[in-house]
């Protein structure tokens, strides 16, 4: 596959654009946070649509925080979460695909996924648990998947990689030892994943440059201006989209 | 896409090739079909392969029948059976292969398919529901999708068109006419569809020629020969898979 426009993580930076003011860019967040709400009953009440949206990211990335804070005026009823976990023996004895087209959005529906199929290629593939060929055909099968939604079930598909630097990683690593109301949060695992630094973005790129559905690096350093980016995207996406309030049903 | 070997379904016959009889044929089932069983256990017990069985064909053609014939000696801890049926209204809000990759077999398991995701480039083709657009990329969507639970799952896929004549099929709608017993399955719709045979002979011939995963062209205008032409096909292709019972589990 021969793309021109490869993405080069390092090129690309993980704060705020110069120049951008927090106190700003969080009022306008404010409105469009929202504006995203309104969109939501738009598409709830239209059911022709489905929106799926991918938060992937290094662990202390604000993936969680993320969802909070730019889905906040979202009516839950409208709304699916999943947080892809360590697969169950069940999921295991499927395709790596199975767990996620059951919880693929229906029309009317946003879905939220918190990490992803893409694991399927990136924490597999760095720990070397698959080979090379595995993650070709994954990546294909991921294609063909996100095309099917797509084509099959208009679904919108949003991809957010959450940019974070390797030093504000060991910030937020590190608050979560330091903040008894964090404590939870800490997971000695994530230290030695951060090991695998370089691999992971090697694995990052290959999944942005490979996918139809292109990604959107979003900076995260700089917690409001993630907030900022990730609803920005999708307001402008959600209204490009053309929803009506449907008329009123007629009689019999 | 150029195939050389183009599947026409006017040149194949719907009987039993000549000479074959009936009474040794059904010896011959017997032991098949006894012999699926054992299969049956060992990709139980062995738990690394999965299998699926997709059964269409026009009303009429006996997919009840061969499922209940040829499955006989498998026990149903191991089998999964769906006959797939109008969607419902959760199903219609997601992509057509949603309610299929659901159902799709897990390891160990023979999950068996009555009718299946090619209704959806059949029946909604030869009605206009989609254009033939939508059925060139739900095709793709349906190789992509033989090809990931091969790939990822050892998903060992068979499937079977039931070859019936246009002749055989009506003397089998009549017989549920005027058998009590067989009312249950007389539908004044199977003749409508019926109208409509030599559309979905193109359908069929569109999916067969198509599929990434080769289809069986099963006559069934004789019964016992359907039996054994099934059975005979699984038990080869299970056969070569080469699966192993596993060793007595180490302690600890």
């Amino acid at each position: 596959m021969n793309k021109v426009n490869r993405i080069r993580l390092a090129d690309i930076s993980t704060e705020a654009p110069k120049g951008w003011k927090e106190k700003d860019t969080e009022d306008e967040t404010r409105d469009l946070v929202k504006r995203l709400g309104d969109l939501q009953q738009l598409l709830y009440a239209e059911s022709k649509h489905s929106v799926l949206v991918v938060l992937q990211g290094m662990d202390g990335s604000g993936k969680d925080g993320a969802v909070h804070k730019v889905f906040d005026a979202c009516r839950i009823t409208g709304l699916t979460l999943t947080a892809f976990k360590k697969p169950t023996e069940e999921e295991f004895a499927h395709d790596f695909l199975w767990r996620v087209h059951k919880v693929a959005p229906q029309k009317g529906m946003i879905a939220i996924f918190n990490r992803s199929h893409y694991e399927d290629i990136l924490i597999q593939r760095v720990h070397g648990w698959i080979d090379e060929k595995r993650v070709e055909q994954r990546m294909r099968a991921i294609n063909a998947l996100e095309e099917l939604l797509a084509f099959d079930n208009n679904t919108h598909i949003f991809k957010f990689y959450l940019h974070i630097s390797k030093a504000e990683q060991e910030k937020q690593l590190r608050q979560r030892m330091d903040d008894p109301e964090k404590y939870w949060k800490h997971n000695p695992g994530d230290w030695k994943e951060r090991d695998l630094w370089d691999k992971y973005m090697q694995a990052y790129e290959y999944a942005f440059d490979n996918s139809t559905v292109p990604w959107h690096i979003c900076p995260v350093d700089d917690r409001w201006y993630r907030d900022y980016f990730i609803a920005k995207t999708l307001v402008d996406g959600l209204e490009k989209i053309g929803m009506q309030l449907p008329p009123l049903a007629k009689e019999g």
